[in-house]
């Protein structure tokens, strides 16, 4: 039995003996860009129902067919856990994103702080990055990319019962470590402007916020993205 | 007292009153691009005695001088720690090399495994990128970046007390995590690629290898870096 080479997100209920019909951009890229033809496997999943192996069925200019046949994987969430970070650059913030869904976050929140240059963010394009990051990593999961939102806002309505791992490059002597906590958490990547002291005010007042350090250099925000979800995946998430 | 807008790394003596020549293009950022004239504050490192402030004392078209006046920052080194890593291409490889200086790796060390594609890596290029990264997050020393070399006689010449973290994707099942052990390290991150079975069967034969399993999705390889770095530098290196 032939590898699939290529893995797919798809949109679509999946099961065994399912038929997924294409969308014109899927069926140009499987069959015009990646060369497959009829017979040819590709992985597929949504999100919800696991991976699943498919056969090409139809391979047609704007459209094209596949019918599901064996589950190759279950389907995998990862921990309920949110990534916030201040947006920066476009490539820096895609890469955040592609970070983000191969480390296993739950959920992406972009954030905008007091010291946060952007001001809008294209979440429909970030969507699709997080999307393209899970076909690469082999995640049966995408998260959600929230709409940007301020923080000061976010901080008014905390959800009472979800813990804050905060990484303030300026308070390294403070940090405490994480408690041996189960349940919803985010993390909240400081920005490269740092926080501002009525920010950080705030933040130092909040019962279940839990300064981390990470190291005596300055992280960029993208490093500090992959550094502190390692912390967390290390010490409560599915890196056991 | 001002402060000090740009962070330049000058390999030259620096010293109370020391006197630093700058190179052409030195002069050409200091002065033209980023508009700082006589008096003006820098912060200038060399990799071996610490950060210094220094002021202008002369800004010309080609050229110029800047004086050092105290030491802000005493010399910090990284752990003696290698991280070793395929080159993918180019962009991905310079992201390795910056998170690398950022995540306060001793050495970086290009290695060309069975299934890596590029065959060559423009070392100067990297190191000059090492310098930028070291400019950026506030480091004072600068990893060199060692020319590429084959990973099979790297292990052919391996130094006997080095011991080696390897992260290999397709071993998570068999991770053992770090022993508590101190002393020169190395890091190893598969290649996007794979090892071979030769290359994994000689690693899973050396005395002081130790697999380490970065949780249950496939990282690309410059994600792994800084995941691994954070790994390491946790249980064993400077974020103590």
């Amino acid at each position: 039995m032939k590898t699939a080479k290529v893995r797919l997100f798809v949109d679509q209920p999946l099961g065994q003996g399912q038929s997924v019909v294409l969308e014109p951009k899927q069926a140009h890229y499987l069959f015009a860009v990646m060369r497959l033809g009829l017979g040819d496997p590709v992985a597929v999943f949504n999100g919800r129902d696991g991976e699943f192996r498919s056969e090409v069925t139809h391979a047609g200019k704007r459209g094209g067919e596949l019918v599901c046949s064996i589950q190759t994987s279950p389907q995998s969430n990862p921990p309920d856990l949110w990534l916030m970070f201040a947006p920066i650059k476009k490539a820096r913030t895609d890469f955040i994103v592609e970070k983000a869904v191969e480390m296993g976050a739950g959920r992406i929140v972009p954030v905008q702080t007091a010291f946060t240059n952007s001001e809008r963010i294209r979440q429909d394009r970030l969507q699709a990055h997080a999307v393209e990051a899970a076909e690469q990593c082999g995640a049966t999961f995408v998260p959600e990319v929230a709409e940007l939102q301020k923080l000061d806002r976010l901080m008014s309505n905390w959800p009472a019962e979800r813990r804050l791992m905060f990484c303030d490059e300026t308070r390294a002597g403070e940090a405490a470590g994480l408690p041996d906590a189960s349940g919803p958490w985010a993390i909240l990547i400081g920005p490269e402007g740092g926080f501002s002291d009525a920010e950080r005010a705030r933040l130092g007042k909040m019962e279940l916020a839990y300064p981390v350090a990470l190291g005596p250099r300055i992280l960029r925000a993208d490093t500090a993205a992959v550094a502190a979800l390692t912390v967390w995946q290390k010490a409560l998430g599915d890196w056991g």
